[in-house]
């Protein structure tokens, strides 16, 4: 069967069990695995604290077009990706090592350009670029690796949610996706504006010290925003086994998305690349963390038991169930082109 | 200037300068980094053991062609090359990475294959597949992240050889080039020894243990031969700030290079992939080990202190200096097809 037909998710579920067919569950390394294959971030029990790896690939025409994205914006951005997978698990990077398989022909001007905005990026957060790997090859192909540590004995995790607990984010959603809009669909709009929204698709801030201060103050559930708000929260649904219910109303929208676009609604479910911290918690919790962090925190919906009509159920301001689009982002079964100039 | 007129090391340098820009020496990362940019593998100071992190790229019809290549091989052959820079640091695997970018059309059947090589090797050495990515791209790009540790206070290290040491290496060089030889010349062999050849091209066992037994005996100086004998240890001379004679009647070669290639001392010097361990120590050490390990330890030569006409000089059967090829594998410059079969 080919990889589209089987689709991402059964495509890891296959990768996961060969991996377990042939090793031995007995061994070191395999006693001290906390998370494996299926999640964003592996986790294992280092000799003093929670050690943590993650790394994503960013494909020249597939993630990325060279002609809408800088290279200075694209050394920033493949790493910001992969701090968000730490951030999301309360963690701390240290490390990073970095692949690029580069055209022979390029200007080596890109490629300083490319390491100053990861560099940049790096430095705000203790970050240091260790090594990586350096292959020609016909296009770009950046894979980031970053490795850090969790300072508790706990990770936040997609696993725990509970019925009865709040469903809240960071920050706003759907600004990166009106990025690609815009240039997609050549719209006018005021220079600062445009600014905004590709700050948020092309510098992405990962929300690292907030991720900490979730699990300082008890979080045990989290996720960063990538594939999408309503995919996303799927995923936490389908790792703990419940529903969540969503108030569209309650969306935290900039009023610059909301002003240029009238389906906000839409780039803030479906839009994805957010990068900001979907997570539950009980009120309380929530509450205190209002008051702890610097960036917006908003509730907008709740987790409740499994028996909705679907694992994520959109109410509309008058409490009706309004449909819900989308299954998330499969690898295989869907065409990524982020940026859909060519 | 573009990559190929700077050279991949010129490259590399380029990025150390820019991270180093950038980054804080004070900052705690910074401080417990003990090799970084410009190694094969990343090493720094954990809570309680020096911690390794090492990446490697393959890169379809760059590094391989998947009309030689079994899937199989290449899920092994993906995980070997990383761990083989763990050996070259005396270092302990533990965990892997992978990501893989592949054409959505794909039959999963090479992905099984793929992974079950893999699988096999990682429990060869108690690794766990703990993780990675996969995104849909036209070709296939495997980057493969291995995190191991080192059980000593030391690492083995390019640039600790001395004048006076000795030059030894494991095993026996040029049969991995000697697959590739058979399969663009389409040489007729027999089974057992086409066989041979293949399994030292496309399935080769990283010298693990023989790395950590190295260290144990006091070794300080190794790297893996991966890009050819002269080239890397040319790498080490660089790194050392020494040069080095080798006398090429000592080069371990195997009989059945020997038998079926006249060139054979030629595919032994540059031919690499080898996966062997390259390294120095003085004449106690390797006498020790000689006894100790259970591979073929093969003294070829000597460092000495600089001053002679080149890095690495060549000696002949009767001490006359030989020819010396070639500066090494340069990724950008040099187009490398490591099946030149399309």
């Amino acid at each position: 069967m080919k990889l589209s037909e089987l689709g991402e998710f059964r495509v890891i579920d296959l990768i996961h069990k060969i991996a377990n067919k042939f090793g031995d569950p007995q061994q070191l390394s395999q006693r001290r695995l906390l998370l494996g294959i299926g999640d964003d971030t592996a986790a294992w029990q280092g000799d003093c604290h929670i050690q943590l790896a993650t790394t994503d690939t960013l494909v020249q025409d597939v993630h990325f077009h060279l002609n809408t994205i800088t290279w200075e914006e694209l050394g920033w951005k493949s790493l910001a990706v992969n701090l968000s997978d730490i951030a999301a698990m309360g963690g701390f990077p240290q490390y990073a090592l970095i692949s690029l398989t580069l055209p022979a022909d390029l200007s080596s001007q890109y490629i300083s350009a490319f390491y100053e905005g990861m560099a940049s990026l790096a430095a705000k957060f203790g970050v240091s670029i260790a090594g990586g790997n350096l292959s020609s090859a016909p296009y770009v192909v950046i894979t980031v690796t970053v490795i850090g540590y969790s300072e508790h004995d706990e990770l936040l995790r997609r696993s725990t949610a509970k019925a009865g607990e709040q469903i809240a984010v960071t920050g706003h959603l759907g600004l990166a996706k009106a990025a690609l809009e815009v240039l997609k669909n050549n719209i006018k709009l005021p220079t600062e504006t445009i600014e905004l929204f590709r700050q948020r698709q092309f510098r992405p801030i990962p929300r690292i010290s907030e991720g900490q201060i979730l699990l300082n103050h008890g979080v045990k559930t989290a996720i960063d925003i990538s594939d999408g708000l309503v995919a996303d929260l799927k995923h936490i649904c389908k790792a703990s086994k419940v529903n969540a219910k969503v108030f569209m109303d309650r969306i935290p929208i900039h009023p610059l998305l909301k002003a240029n676009f009238t389906e906000y609604k839409k780039l803030a479910l479906y839009g994805g690349e957010d990068y900001e911290l979907l997570f539950t918690a009980n009120k309380e919790i929530i509450q205190r963390l209002k008051r702890v962090l610097d960036c917006p925190i908003t509730v907008i919906g709740d987790i409740v038991k499994e028996g909705l009509p679907t694992q994520v159920v959109l109410l509309d301001n008058k409490g009706r169930i309004a449909p819900c689009e989308g299954n998330g982002w499969d690898h295989f079964r869907d065409v990524r082109l982020t940026h859909e100039i060519t």
